[in-house]
This record gives structure tokens, C-alpha cells and sequence, in this order.
């Protein structure tokens, strides 16, 4: 599957023949699909769909796909984003002082399962400025307190902009980000350590220890203004037992951290992922 | 979703314009999708779909639709299969002496969670006869043995002509099926009590419990003349321990086996199941 | 091991020799242990055990071994709980109209899996009592409304004494018991259909949904009178997608509900569950 | 829990008086459990036991405790092992040339997960020498091939008296250890990459999607003489579709053979694993 591919997100208000307009769309300039999955929402009434397709032989140029497909787009009023494969999405990871998931992310980048460039590497601490250079990632710190945030996030951003970065994967960053920030640089993964909603905020751990739950989990979502609030593209959980301390459920969620969090990178960078309202579709 | 639909179960050689091609039928006849699914095998250069449109408005009628699709599809060399949400399914539960399954399916199929018809119960033994009247179903008592075999499977053919069965589920039928009965009756799924491959043929729970091993399954397949080596439709596993007795092995896969095997006649009698090679697409 | 055996459960301060200790009461007297596991929790400074003996042989007569050992326990501050094999737990189910709970137990009941007597079911409704007399239970219907609440719970409270049962299992019963209830009569293991502490309250199953999480639980718990709150039995959990609507989480989640009761009440049964605070060891 | 403490494995023919008798032989001495467990197998009229304690305050020297408690062990016929806490496992990881499984333990060393002495790294390839490096183990390559392996084998024996290694972790070393080197270091762990006993032997992935299963696996398990047949210590499953290919079960698979060899090496650094027969119990 190296031959570059085209992608495209789709949705819209469901109606008669969305899957046959699409599907001529592809058909008709050439192109071979590879991956077309679809999903319709009765109650929300809306019509969602992932088409991949190979763009040898495809008779539109790259520039001339999106002017085009937004002609048939428009009248059904569908928002829709393109991807081609071979435009290899740019990622900045942030952490605070744990290295696990961090560790993990690179040494699948290192590995080939994930499909991005990343460049750079940001912290509000120091101390996992040698992991970057060992990787051969820019470091940028830039250390927040309560009343340096706003200047921050702006240089926080500005850092984002000089690296043309596509996505921010927070991998335990310790911080909350202000709405201000999300508006202005809306694609953001994190990693929260519990089975939301089950636990959000801090401390789930210790939380979930003195509920006296028998199953932990972890969850990968979209930041949004809301902490803890956006839509969920991955989760996954482990049992635990009496016997385990709040050390063993930490150690424990480590694993499922830094498993859920790639597996969510991973189908965002493969353009898997489709949010509409709070929820997404998850097109695995 | 109580309107009616119609779905095709389609395979046939990859090339381009196919999902344009089977959208098109529907659409150019006023059909609206309501789920469509495919998936490419590239090493076998096959590609595998499952349509489901709504028929009110269908231009074709019913008797039509047949006809007109084959005219598109013999081109594309498809193998394909039509199906009506309303032309309800006859199913023929076989038991041995075991209750779990076969109380399990009844109980669900009273709830409403299996779309199909189940007219008869049938048994080489008649231990299982009182649940049969309980549900209101016929009971059959075919008992086998060495010699019989043959002449009683001529029996159970013959039954299964007379109540126009569609499938047959073995909700732990402890008899193996010859080779003649499955090519003249090939719609059978079977629950084998072991993560298949691991403990295919008899007793599996006891080899599971000499082995040592420290998780155990269940899985559900399509019955061919290989004796558990058929389509697998679902599996599942539960963890066990040192502690677990054979009888808990016992006790802990029966909870498997009636939910893989419901899972998978449930998959089944909605056509999301599709077969080639030995391998099943499951379009869930 | 169909012999009778007694079973203690212990919690007391932390010390050194209480294995001992509670082993050489056990043996002095020529008992043969045949399980016997505990726990200590560091932080709590508590140590718990379970510990069961075949009583064959045994030197002291049952009436004697409470007191022999309260005279141990005593300067140990330990709290304990003596339990004999033989001495059948009496078990009333209670549910409102949802049956798939319900007869899931009474099966296990019937198949041996579960060691009580169950005399009684008890609604607010009367959709189920057709269970009741298939199964050979009295049924006991108590409506219950805003006005008659305190009333009807003192009726049942009566049921309860005049049935001497042990253990009422609330098999999807749809009303809240009132702080004084659960003073009275404090052996109470509930179903809660979502993973706790997430979605607590009503319709978890249409929050799990509006918030398109990608798995959900059940909990089994002891009743206390924060509702929901009480100590955790048993958990598990089932993948959803957003394939799947409101119905088809509630579907899934009957059979989550349906084992990860009882489960609850078998490991009830079998004197395995210790609580402390709002925690519980599982001696599984 | 940083205090150094002792912990005894043992396994005995089961009759009365064994929990008491080993818990005075602690008790009598000062000592102070801080886990004990035990199991026994019926069918084989075995005990087995864990027990840890606290050394502070023990009244036995360490060079006592082992022929004082032999004394006692015999007359039971006993098999039995010590441990102490502080004295730290040698362990040398010997892998071929995939990395995953190699620096996820490094990983965990370094964060102090695993608690064992890493020297060496060993290999039949020396791809790896950078990672030895990286940590700073010594590195070993000893090439293999048909005609040397008896020879390279003492070779690799000799290294291993040199470093005076505990326990061998094969992490995806691909060659078969003789009979012959097995019986003259016997303590190995293994991970092999599906769920024994299905797909024993090579090539499990590949196997594994030829026979369309729905669940794959990994296990971890200690190296007998019989290839991927010795006692397991751990397993875990990951679910898969047909959208996975053969790359996919690789990359899932991997996933899974990291978190299940970590465990099973985490378990028996912690002394939690005895063996018996061809099983394990794991005092988890």
C-alpha cells in the first residue's frame, strides 16, 4: 500500500444516494477505492464516511480534487476535509516529567507505525530534554506558573507556528489548556489516566484506589474548553484486585497509557477519526 | 428501523468502480442505503460488500431485483447473495443433553434479540424435551449411534425439508456430522468449547486445565467436513487460574459459549457474516 | 468437597503471629485447612483472611467453635464472621419488570451453581411472577409509590423476617432503598448497569451513549445508604463502537449485567467477600 | 515495603497442620508476614505456599534460616526455596534481531519496575549492539548456525557462569535451546508470540490469519525441553477483525508480547511463581 492515496472525511445530512454520488465521484475520474466505510446517525440524521482511494490513474490533479468535490459537496451541505498519504502530517509531543508514554510514541515513530514527522518535543520542565536529544527532536521548554500562562500559551503557539505543527499529542502533560488556546489550535490529543467520565480531574488513581474499583482504565480524547470533556477515540482497561496499592494501579495504567494514547495517534494520523457533535466515529 | 430492507452479500474479483457500480443499482432504482460496508482483500485480490437499503420506494419489485442484479454482477463475476429484513428465518436448535446454549438462545429469541423463526428442537437424546414445550417448539428425538448414523442423518434431512429450515444450530450437539450430511445441509454453526485452534476434538477443557493454561475461549463457527476447522464467526475468552478446577474451567466457559454462540447466530440472521476461503468478513 | 467445611473471615489490626495464630486454632483442634488467603492493607494498618476447614474430624462441636475462638479474637480486636457449608444461605430476589437478571440466577439456581435457597421473589410489579411459579418461588408484590414507600418497606422488612432470608439480590429493581431499610436489614447486592463510578444514577446506559465512550460496564455492590456508593463486588466490561445505538448498549449490557451479578452473589455465597470501609477483599 | 524481607516457595504432599506449622516456624522466630498464599491441588494431594516476612527483628541469621527450616521441611517432604529480598536477580535478556520486547523490559529496568541486575545483553546477531549501549550492558554476539550450535552453546554457558546470571529472558530470541543446555540452565522465560498451545512453532501470525481467527494472543512461559511446551506464566489476547492483515497481528501482536513478557518477568523476580508438573501457580 505505498502508492500515495487520497482520503476523504465526509459528513452530512443523510439522504438518498450519498454513497452512489461519492462513489462516482472516485469512479468516474479513475480512481480506485481502496477503503470506503460509512455510518449513518438515525437520530442526528446524519450520514458520516471515510473514502480512500488510490490516486494512480486518478484523472484529477491534487489541486483540482477539492474545487471539484466541493461542487458536489455544497448542495448537500457536507463539511468534508481531504488528505493525501503522502502529506505526512507534522506532531509535537508535550509532557511534564513522565517519559512513558513519551517513550512509547517514539519508539513507534522509530518503528514506522506512525506516520508523521515530529520535530519537536515541549515541556513546561526539563528533565526529559535528553530523550529528545537522543531521538534527535528539537526541545522547547517553556515553564508555566499561575500567573505566566496566558504569555506562555502565546509562545506556546507561536513555537506551534514556526514548526508548521498539524497536531499536538499531550503524552502526561501535566497542565490544563485554557479555551483561548483550543480555539486557536484546535487539534489536540491527551491521555487521561482513568476510564472517563469516570474519575476526571486529578488523582485518578488514588481515586479509583479508594472507590475500591475492580477495573482501571485510560482514555485518549480530543482536548476541548471542557477538561476531560471531548470526544473519546480510544480506551481501554485492566483488571485490578485488593492487593493492588495505588503504586500497582499507577504502574498498571502506565501500560494501558501509553497503548490507548497510540492507538488514538495512530487513527488520527491515518484520518480514521471523524468527531461530529461530542462523539466521533472511529472508522477502524 | 421495523421497514422493510433488502441486503447483498457480495464478493467478487477487485477492480475499480465497484462501489460506484452497487450504489448506483440501488439509487438509480430510489433505494436509500442504510448500511454498506466493504472491505478489499488484496492478497486475494477479492472484494467483499454488504449492502442494506430500505425497500419502500424501491422501484424493482421484489421478484425483479434478483434478475436485475445478477445482470450487473455476472459481468463482475460476483458471487453474491439477496436477503429480506421480513422473510423471517427458520432455525432448528440440535442439543445433546446440555441446557446452557439452548435456554440461552430461547430466552433471547423471546426478547426479541433473534429475528428468525424456531419451530423444533432437535436431539439424540430426549433429555432436553420439557424446555422444547416450555418454549413451544416440536421436540425431535433422533438417537445415533455407531451404526445408525447414516440412516439417522437421512432422518434429520428429511426433518429439516419438512420444517423448510434455513439453519441449523448445534447448541452443543456432542455428535460429529458426516461429510454427506454438511454438503447437502451446509448452513450449520457450531459452539466449540475452546479457543480454536487450541484444543480442537474432545474434552477441551480438561486439556486446557493439564496444560496449564491461564485464559480460556469459546468459539463459534460455520460446520464444514473438517471437524472443527470450519469459519470461524466469533470467539471470546475469560481469564482463569491456578485455583479454577476443571469444574470451574467448566462452570466459566459455559458463560462463553452462550454468549459467543448467540453472538455469532445473531451476526448470522442479520447476513453480516460473509464467507470465502475459510475465513468469514463480519460486517458488525 | 461435598464434606462440610466452616469458614472464618477476619479483620483486625496488623501484628505479627496472626497467621499463626488463627492457623493453630485450626489445627490444635485437627482441622485440615483447605483454603486459606489474606491480605494485609499497610495504609489501613488492617489485616484480613478467610480461612476453611473441613470439619471432619474437627474437636470442637459447632456450637463450641465460636466462643473457643471469640477468646482468641478478642485480645486481637478482631471482627469475624463464622460460616458452615452446610448451613444453607436463604436468598429472595427482588426485581420490577426487566427478567433477563432474574432468570439468569434462577438457572445457575437450578444448574447447581449457586449454593442457596430461594424462597421468594418480590416486585413492585407483577410482569414477573409467571417466573416465580414456573421456577417453584413464592411471589410477594409490594407496589411501591411516593406516598406508600416507608409502609410498603416496612412489609417487606416483614417478608424478609418471616422468609428468615440471608441475602436479597435487587435483580434490576428499580427503586431506590430508604438509609433505614438498609439500617434493618444490611445484606443487600444490587446491579448497577454502567462501570462505577462512572454514569451513577439513572439511565447510564443513555449517558454512556451522549457521551460516546468506547466501553461499558456493570457493577455488582453492596447496597449502602449513599446510592451507588457502596462497596464494589464485581465489575466488567464490554467494547461498543458507534455503530452501536442506545438499544444496542442496552442489549449488550444485559449480558454484562446478567454474569457480573452472579458472579457478585456466588463469591457472596461462598463467604469470599469481606468488607472494610468501603472496600472489599475478594478471596477468589 | 523497602525493609528487607525472606520468602519461601513451597510445595509439599498435603496433610494437616502445614499452613500452622510453617507459620510458627516465622512466628517463633519474630518474623512478621507480610504475604502469605497458598493453593492445593486436590487431584495431585499437593500444597503449595508462598510466604514473605519481614527480617528486622528476625531472631534466625539469614545463614540459619535455611537449615533450620529443612528441618522442618523434611519430615513433610517438602520442596522448597528461599529468597531474599535484597539480593538481587542477575538476569541476562538474549534477543535476535527485533527490539520491542528488549526495550520495553530495558524500560521498565530503568524505571525501576523490575527489580534484577541486567549485565548482558546477548545475541545471535548484533543489530542490537546499540541498545546494549544505550543502557549499559555489556554485549555479547555469538553467531549460530546448524553446524556450531552445540558449541555456541557452551560458549553461551560459559558467559552466563562468568556473569553469574539467575534467570535467562529470551525477548524474541529466535533459536531453539538444546535439551542438553536446558538441563544445564534451567531457568528461562520465554515469550511466544500467540496463545499457546495454538500455534506452537513458527510463524503464529501467519497461521493465525490464514486460519481467520478473531483473537490473538501471546505467552509467556518458562523453557522446557519440549519446544513451546513448558509451564506457562502468563498470557494475554488482543481482539482482530478482517480488516487485519498479517502486518497488523504483527504490530498488535507486539503490543501483547511486551506487557505479557514484563509480567511473567515482574512475577518471577518477585518470587511469585512456582512450578508444578508442567503448570504454574502464580501467587499474584
Amino acid at each position: 500500500m505505498s502508492e500515495p492515496t487520497a482520503t476523504l472525511l465526509i459528513s452530512c445530512p443523510d439522504q438518498k444516494g450519498l454513497v452512489a454520488t461519492f462513489a462516482n465521484f472516485i469512479y468516474s475520474n479513475g480512481g480506485n477505492i481502496i477503503h470506503a466505510d460509512q455510518h449513518t446517525d438515525f437520530e442526528a440524521g446524519l450520514f458520516l464516511t471515510r473514502i480512500e482511494w488510490q490516486l494512480k490513474d486518478f484523472q484529477l490533479s491534487r489541486d483540482m480534487i477539492a474545487p471539484a468535490f466541493a461542487a458536489i459537496a455544497k448542495p448537500m451541505q457536507a463539511v468534508w476535509q481531504i488528505h493525501f498519504s503522502d502529506t505526512i502530517p507534522r506532531l509535537a509531543i508535550w509532557v511534564t516529567k513522565q517519559e512513558h508514554c513519551l517513550l512509547d510514541l517514539l519508539w513507534r515513530w522509530q518503528g514506522k507505525e506512525l506516520h508523521a514527522d515530529i520535530p519537536i518535543l515541549m515541556s513546561n520542565h526539563n528533565d526529559l530534554q535528553s530523550v529528545a536529544e537522543q531521538f534527535g527532536l528539537d526541545f522547547c521548554h517553556i515553564p508555566i506558573n499561575k500567573n505566566n500562562k496566558i504569555q506562555q500559551e502565546a509562545r506556546q503557539l507561536e513555537v506551534l507556528r514556526n514548526y508548521r505543527i498539524d497536531l499536538v499529542v499531550l503524552a502526561k502533560y501535566m497542565q490544563i489548556l485554557t479555551p483561548e488556546f483550543i480555539s486557536q489550535f484546535p487539534k489536540v490529543i491527551n491521555i487521561h489516566h482513568s476510564f472517563l467520565p469516570a474519575f476526571a480531574g486529578a488523582k485518578p488513581y488514588h481515586r479509583a484506589y479508594e472507590r475500591g474499583v475492580k477495573i482501571i482504565g485510560a482514555t485518549a480524547h480530543y482536548v476541548t474548553a471542557d477538561l476531560d470533556e471531548g470526544p473519546i477515540i480510544e480506551q481501554d482497561v485492566v483488571r485490578v484486585s485488593h492487593r493492588d496499592t495505588v503504586a500497582d494501579l499507577i504502574r498498571k495504567g502506565k501500560d494501558l497509557e501509553r497503548v490507548v494514547l497510540a492507538r488514538a495517534v495512530r487513527l488520527h494520523l491515518q484520518n480514521r477519526v471523524l468527531v461530529y457533535g461530542n462523539r466521533t466515529v472511529v472508522f477502524a
